[in-house]
């Protein structure tokens, strides 16, 4: 048979186990979060029907999505976000499920992107929503969520920016800008970030239709440093921001602001110009920037996301409120390989070295007492050279080696080699399971 | 706009919370099990190269694979199974992976294969596989690994058959069968216990060129009991069974059978009629049976897979030995919600009943508490009627609920209701979330 080359498609990856270990670890302790604050793992499948994702990416995404006809000629797509399939299932299974319904997913998305540094065509989304909860405390879990992640993985420094659709739309109103091109100012603020406030300021009177001034004076108005809910009220007061819209808005903030106090927030700011860009936010709307360092800065949110309660109703045929948050695996856990937060990179603690095929009961019988002892252990299969058994503990990242040969044997124990350190120390052969594990419990406390 | 229908395509699943749980729970425990031996685990991509994937599976297989044109006009197709990925890894980074190379994957699969009961078209695989070591510890390896998984499920009684193909071959032969036929043979006797010994006998004569005599009397040798290697020794002496081939089968047999004692694996039987449908096994071949109940007897195999020696050579373009095993997840999940296994249905473990808006500082209070003492909870988020909350409960399994009204308030204490037993107990509020815990953990021991 022809040799076929062997090849990943552009956008595609393969994690090895090197980065797969790291990463299981990363999302495991995302999952323990999310359940903690009570949500619950939900599965979709890749594959949907094509309708049921057409119409929610705009033309822009709708260009990206797989889609095919399968063996029945029926029109399918594959997995564009987790966000559409929560909507369907929510309106599917409406009489199943518990009502608020908090669900997380952790699962890859495909779009047919351009790849370049950092974009793939298919990546990881990690989701949790809460659908069915109007605004206050569930935005508030949803921010608090987003904490302990972050402080679950490690990181210190951080500050989760929070705003909400209402204000920054009468802000923008205030400005002049009319309703219909509210989205259009919302999209240009939400680049603040990247390219700075001339910019802005300039692509604003352009698109949304302002002086020069107006549109300086807009950038000023979101770009105000607000300390707490009394200050916002005061600034709100103080730019004649009392219409309907403005006052509900600050009523959900104060609201939302309160629950996340209560349920301990330590990190949040308010951030008037916080917009996310996505035009389906109607309230909440939040994100999180690492600050541990500029380099960290400048990977820009690593989770966020905000309120939707309209998009529910394209499958369930009504409004429904909805809260979610969603955190950027790929991005974060950049940003951690930066930090030095990415550690584990092990699953065996433990290699049995293989000093000659006489000894082949001997490691089986030790091998089964370190497993049930709970110890993740293997043994060098073949009687081969020390170098090659080293290098293969090193290719796997193995801290411990056990070394039973005949001088070991003779004196019924064993050898334990810390083979980053090379120091060893000997173990009686009798219980030495228990002693290994110490040694490591030590370890991981240390 | 207009309300779209939402279903799901045919073949395909949801999981909804309540099996997702216990699904989660029970690959997680496969995953530490396949740890605790020392696999790693990888991750491919959904999407590979057409290629690829095909010439692999057979023309059967092939009319199965979900393939289309991407958006720049390549050939892509759905992963079909995780052997073929291995594969292409192997021979792609020969050079950074640890030799041999342990790896696991647990990942759905699509086959486009006509869905009925326990079949779909999207389902997990779940693969264990060594790459690069020979006959011996490797193929104990992947037997043990099978022992202590269904162990860990909570599974008592079950039997691990284990035969050689080789062996196999020579007995096949030695009836008669040409060693064109010995395949189709092989598939024939795969169908023992599922059409019995006559039907099999019958088939076995058309397709392998047989008469009835012959055909039968090779129904019986592979149907004899063997208690153990010397035994199966006594039986291959006493049917002239003295080639090469077979010969060469009793060695490797003797070397699994020995490395899988030395392991400790009790649940092990020699089984010569066991066949294993595929044709790329070349030596060891094992499947696990569960015996608790005759019916979970006959969900037939939960567990299995081979030496393939050859399969390798596909990208890698030289032959590299493999051993490997696969735990079929639906199948067992299946068998063990017939026999009660199936328990975790719950992520939240304490639910705090909203008793008044005016509690709720009191209510965020506590669950920062609990959530600090690792507990997942949460709260009622609106003060609806005690009614709709116990629901609530039921539809999340919550077994626990803390009630915290005007009387409680008044006491400084806290009501921690058992929503399975209702009985309840009064806590004092300072220190409550040291005491719930307290109460589950001897819930979990219990």
């Amino acid at each position: 048979m022809e040799r076929i080359e062997p090849k990943t498609l552009k956008g595609f990856r393969d994690y090895l186990p090197k980065d797969q270990i790291a990463r299981q670890a990363m999302l495991e302790k995302i999952r323990q979060v999310f359940e903690r604050f009570g949500f619950e793992p939900l599965e979709t499948p890749v594959l949907e029907y094509r309708e049921t994702l057409t119409g929610k990416y705009g033309d822009e995404g709708e260009k990206l999505l797989y889609s095919f006809k399968d063996q029945g000629e029926r029109d399918v797509a594959m997995r564009y976000d987790l966000t559409v399939p929560l909507a369907r299932v929510v309106a599917q299974y409406q009489n199943e499920l518990p009502r608020p319904f908090k669900r997380y997913q952790i699962a890859p998305v495909w779009r047919a992107d351009k790849p370049q540094k950092g974009r793939y065509r298919e990546f990881y989304q990690c989701d949790a929503d809460i659908v069915g909860a109007p605004v206050g405390i569930a935005d508030a879990e949803c921010i608090a969520v987003t904490e302990q992640i972050l402080l679950a993985l490690g990181i210190r420094k951080f500050a989760i920016k929070v705003n909400n659709r209402k204000i920054l739309n009468a802000i923008i109103e205030a400005a002049g800008v009319q309703a219909a091109r509210v989205n259009v100012a919302i999209r240009e603020i939400d680049k603040l970030d990247k390219v700075g406030d001339e910019q802005v300021a300039k692509e604003l009177a352009a698109a949304a239709g302002l002086s020069a001034q107006k549109a300086s004076g807009l950038v000023q108005a979101v770009s105000e440093k607000i300390s707490s809910i009394s200050r916002l009220k005061a600034f709100m007061d103080s730019k004649g921001l009392s219409g309907a819209e403005a006052a509900q808005g600050l009523t959900e903030m104060e609201q939302v602001s309160a629950a996340a106090q209560g349920l301990g927030v330590k990190n949040m700011v308010i951030d008037l110009s916080l917009a996310r860009g996505l035009d389906y936010y109607t309230s909440t709307v939040f994100e999180a920037v690492i600050t541990s360092s500029p380099e960290a800065r400048s990977f820009g949110s690593v989770a966020g996301a905000g309120r939707y309660d309209s998009l529910m109703q394209l499958f369930a045929g009504r409004d429904m409120p909805a809260v979610g948050m969603s955190v950027g695996i790929d991005r974060l856990y950049e940003v951690m390989q930066v930090l030095g937060l990415v550690k584990k990179s092990n699953v065996v603690d433990v290699l049995i070295l293989n000093m000659g095929s006489q000894f082949q009961p001997d490691y089986l019988q030790m091998l089964g007492q370190l497993r049930s002892a709970g110890i993740n252990s293997e043994v060098y299969y073949q009687d081969a050279d020390l170098k090659k058994q080293f290098d293969f503990a090193e290719a796997k990242s193995i801290p411990f080696a056990i070394i039973y040969g005949d001088k070991e044997a003779d004196k019924k124990r064993i050898t334990l080699r810390d083979l980053r350190t090379r120091k060893q120390k000997t173990l009686k052969r009798a219980g030495m399971a228990a002693a290994v594990k110490k040694t490591l419990e030590g370890e991981a406390r240390g």
